[in-house]
């Protein structure tokens, strides 16, 4: 079955907020077996929103619609749908309850508003919503099928797991499947990455293999559709065993393998720990290594240092070595390491010296990065240089940090083997 | 002008990516006056790339077509824009020679791939690459205007700043400016602040009043078309003043102005410093504060204490305490921010303490949290509830945080005058 996603809101067209929803919703259809073909976005503006739903019905099955379902005036997604399929609305005792009780449970009495979220096009099922007021809609109209979903993620996240997705389940049953698999890759290019694997990218085969590049990585991406999981699956083991023959060195994570969950995994399996210095990625390092449940057992924590004063005092830096080498240089990127081990008592510490720019500091160069891994017996450093805004490099330069002692900590186990 | 704007790119259709390069270019096209009425994401299929394309042709003046310009056997965007137009192509000597610049700089051969990079249509304008490899095209067909531009964020911003926004200027002139302001509100809901303000939405009208919700923050979204600049913004002043007098307490920030930028301005107007002290924000926090280019004048650095044994050590929260109330506490907290202070020798300190989720710690709810501020005299905390992922949590105890603090330092100046 073809779906199409259309999702509303001027404030998304305007490139005010970022379209987070589709992604979720387009992963998640994928894996059920739907073939998610085509995405739109469209404005809060009837004539467009109801040309964009009926272009949709010619050419999918499945039309999902995001937003548009609150209390406000320009709310419009549901009287445009409604004027499409010719519907009438009643007004639904049980929404409207939930409405209130959402309200009164926050202190508060129901604004005026909100009553419009109450009316149901008859024949709609109720799609309730746990998180929001607006309940979502499943409308059959002319062997289609429209979906209305709200806009706010946490809501339609929430509404999609505990009641779209079995629904679609119940009504469809199973699809097939398409799976896919991304391998992540570091320390190679995109063209020479391709170049490598090229013989096995066949043009609309199954699987098909698509290559890209994100944050100074390389991301290679595996989709075979199967009549089921497991048949699926070994498609994929197969492609997956054949591509890292062929760059065995690069590959370090699969799918959502982030390089913190990896660590993660790693520092557990041996009975590790890790802290930071970090100076100009400000805290990011040891916040993206947070973001895994369970980090606690192995994230001891972060000194963010962000002047040469406190860099000498939290973390022992001589004051020789800031006044002849400067903060950004190996040398201080070492005893940094060397002083977060030493401070947090930690196996492993990680230091994080340099300049994400836009500004020069100190005369170095917009850019350069020393990065340091202090073990027990020795303290490893690499240089630098990153190229884009401050804030991509923050997360560049986190990431790198990461990778680096996770290197480390293989050719650790390496050795010990 | 009406324009649409197609992604291409399989990636982004499965879900795997952001389509952060919409939100991109649908600002910049606006602020130049462009109407950017429809978006469409479609995948690495020729067919439906080309049926895409001739959809967009039907509705739209100029079509702005992102990603499928790679080395790669799944780059077909030129090929289906050539057939479409029914184009010759060309081997262009000059961007050649800088695709092998690229890769000698590298200190590599160029990959036989790449030379497909290099043939041009037949009366396309070229906009270079300074960034990668692949060139972006500017083709008229029909009186409408095709242009392609490469799928890699970094290349595409380029590219457009160095090239697109100043060919698009001198082709088209001035079509007007369509200028949006928002407005960031914390501590009220959606459904209130659409009352406060409902008679000044009026649909369709200029300026246009939206507003949306994201992280824990409502905004307010005024949209104003006309002749100039001056004049738009000149619309979007009086707006602004009427809703400010709605909702007066609530607005903290307009535009671009996060929180971090604010509590920037606001610590360097007053010639104050702060540090942190974070536990389960792991230096996100401190993090945010410093994406802000010299944040260095006025962050002094953060301590991130995962264990109790280091909020002990580093921060001298006492151990009584520790043991009497635990990690996640009021008490807890004030010791924190007060130790931070001590600790980075700073006017202000702020402290995290609590539970992102998603399993309980301490016998402590999930997403419960307490965040102090320190002062010179006092300290203050406040007892938070957050309900979402961790991460998402993460994210907004952090802005939580600096809006505290940011309230704290507007309090005290209040005092003081």
């Amino acid at each position: 079955m073809i779906v199409e996603v259309i999702n509303t809101g001027t404030e998304l067209l305007l490139g005010e907020i970022l379209n987070t929803n589709f992604q979720y919703l387009s992963r998640h259809l994928n894996n059920m077996g739907f073939d998610v073909l085509y995405q739109t976005t469209v404005g809060d503006n009837a004539p467009r929103m109801k040309q964009s739903v009926l272009h949709a019905l010619e050419r999918a099955d499945i039309i999902i619609i995001t937003g548009g379902l609150g209390p406000t005036r320009g709310d419009i997604t549901k009287d445009t749908i409604v004027e499409i399929c010719g519907l009438e609305c009643y007004l639904d005792l049980d929404t409207w309850g939930r409405i209130d009780a959402f309200f009164t449970k926050k202190g508060s009495c129901v604004p005026a508003n909100n009553d419009k979220q109450a009316m149901i096009p008859v024949g709609a099922e109720i799609l309730q919503n746990d998180v929001g007021t607006a309940p979502g809609l499943f409308i059959c109209y002319q062997n289609k099928y429209l979906i209305l979903l709200p806009g706010p993620p946490a809501e339609m996240t929430d509404m999609c797991e505990k009641q779209l997705w079995p629904l679609l389940e119940k009504k469809f049953g199973s699809q097939g499947i398409i799976l896919s698999r991304t391998l992540h890759l570091r320390g190679i290019g995109e063209s020479l990455t391709a170049e490598k694997i090229d013989d096995l990218i066949i043009e609309q085969s199954n699987p098909t293999i698509a290559i890209y590049a994100r944050h100074g990585e390389i991301l290679i991406r595996l989709t075979a559709k199967a009549e089921t999981r497991q048949i699926a699956g070994a498609m994929l083991d197969d492609y997956e065993k054949l591509i890292r023959k062929r760059l065995p060195q690069y590959i370090y994570g699969v799918d959502d393998e982030s390089l913190p969950a990896i660590l993660g995994r790693k520092l557990l399996e041996n009975k590790k720990t890790v802290a930071f210095a970090e100076s100009c990625t400000g805290g990011l390092a040891s916040s993206l290594v947070t973001d895994i449940p369970g980090s606690s057992e192995y994230l001891l924590g972060s000194a963010v240092t962000y002047t040469n004063e406190i860099k000498n005092r939290l973390l022992n830096v001589q004051q020789e070595t800031l006044q002849e080498f400067g903060a950004v240089s190996r040398e201080t990127a070492c005893e940094m390491a060397v002083g977060a081990r030493k401070l947090f008592t930690s196996d492993y510490g990680v230091s994080i010296t340099g300049n994400a720019g836009p500004g020069e500091s100190e005369n170095k160069p917009v850019g350069l990065v020393y990065i340091a891994v202090a073990t027990e017996k020795v303290v490893y450093c690499q240089e630098h240089y990153f190229h884009h805004s401050r804030v991509e490099n923050k997360l560049r330069i986190a990431l790198t940090a990461i990778s680096m002692l996770l290197n480390k900590i293989n050719q650790e186990n390496d050795l010990e083997e």
